[in-house]
């Protein structure tokens, strides 16, 4: 049975409500996802909340029923309380029916299983948790194997990014390194790296990409050092058509990895 | 010479701080851009704010000083003022250097000259006002010739769009329609019309795309409509390689539309 909240004061509301800042999802290790459908998608990926909040509307729903049921089963805190309470947890004036807190996953490089998928995100330095969470929402669409985040990238356990990713957060690996860290762990294994570039000729639609192939986004503004281009084993470029030249990060992101699949398809 | 104020009550500031809500946007015929290089590609369009606001800093840069006398010729509004005050216009703790206020253009469908460019984004719906401003982006960078918006999309001048456009606003044609008025306008001319669908096993790598090519993309969360695909030339798969079984729209749109123009460079 759910503990029931009454109070606006209550630690479990402070500790939910503290989520939304990134210092407090730092110490806690906890990270939001707010909705069932996420949270279903989750469960589906074997992964239960820590904390499970509702209120009476959003104990109602049979998937919602089954979670809480798996979740207490699991040894975790679920939390019935008021939608006034809800709406303080979320910080926002509609919340979802269920507001759950997660464990934030082990994001170190030694993680990532570069044999598990032929196709890996790479990101430098993004800056956006949208944008991050729709890569990751790409990565899976696309058969990838996860976003491996360079130096200083936005906090990708951030509610935009949870919510970007449409559940996306548990099914792709997610890591979190220096550039120096990077190269040496990708040159002790097999693995092609692709830069996306205004700075050569070599056209995204027909390069001969190899597996694994690690595709590299560079920052939303800046894109990427020239350093880092330099120790790409291939550059490709995206024609652009119009006055601007550049993508936004995610779709640069997406539009390669798609043609990096469609050219494996043909060949 | 720009005007000074000085009050935070003045009229020009509840005004530009007004132009953030999609009312008061309609009742002006305004929208919002900030930052010097939006207003310098604006510029480069031929495009100039009916008012322009900056503190002493903001108006140091020979661009922006470039942009404050064409502004004043043109008749435009000019106004230096307070670094406090300019935080309060945008509702922003640090806003940019320059906050402007442009006319918005007439989005009737009749505006949109169909054979100025060879590729069309179609948003039936869209509900993001990022999405939609990514998708502008896009548009430029593929060489789209803009954006018509179906049924109930959210506004395309709200400031997140304009944001996320970074200056294809200015760019790309914009028109927004109903379903009813725009499909009679589409079959008056030449044109194809392509929607992005599960139900389909038509893969969009090889489809036989025609100019001038419409891409239509579904709202974010329930796709296209029956009877909207029931309409299209033709329908077309992104192959989904993970759990999920959908892309963000602006991502689909940019995935399809790339592909569009490959299929175009092969032939």
């Amino acid at each position: 049975m759910p503990r029931e909240i009454t109070s606006f004061s209550n630690a479990t509301v402070k500790l939910i409500r503290s989520l939304r800042d990134k210092k407090a999802r730092r110490a806690e290790r906890l990270f939001l996802a707010e909705g069932l459908r996420i949270v279903t998608e989750a469960r589906d990926e074997g992964q239960l909340p820590k904390v499970l909040a509702f209120a009476e509307a959003g104990m109602r729903h049979p998937l919602a029923q089954e979670i809480i049921a798996a979740t207490e089963a699991a040894g975790g805190d679920t939390i019935l309380t008021s939608p006034d309470i809800l709406t303080k947890m979320s910080g926002k004036d509609n919340p979802q029916a269920l507001i759950a807190a997660y464990e934030q996953p082990d994001t170190s490089l030694e993680r990532i299983d570069r044999t598990a998928a032929d196709l890996w995100f790479i990101g430098q330095a993004l800056r956006d948790p949208g944008n991050i969470g729709t890569i990751l929402r790409t990565g899976d669409a696309v058969g990838a194997g996860g976003l491996i985040l360079l130096d200083d990238s936005a906090d990708p356990f951030a509610v935009e990014t949870v919510r970007a990713s449409m559940g996306a957060m548990f099914t792709q690996a997610l890591a979190q390194a220096t550039w120096d860290e990077f190269l040496p762990w990708l040159r002790s294994g097999e693995g092609q790296l692709v830069g996306t570039s205004l700075q050569t000729n070599h056209d995204y639609a027909t390069a001969p990409y190899a597996k694994p192939c690690f595709i590299l986004i560079g920052n939303e503004s800046q894109g990427l050092p020239e350093a880092y281009e330099a120790e790409c084993d291939m550059l490709v470029k995206i024609p652009m058509h119009g006055r601007a030249d550049s993508l936004n990060a995610a779709i640069a992101a997406a539009v390669t990895a798609f043609q990096v699949r469609n050219v494996w398809r043909k060949a």
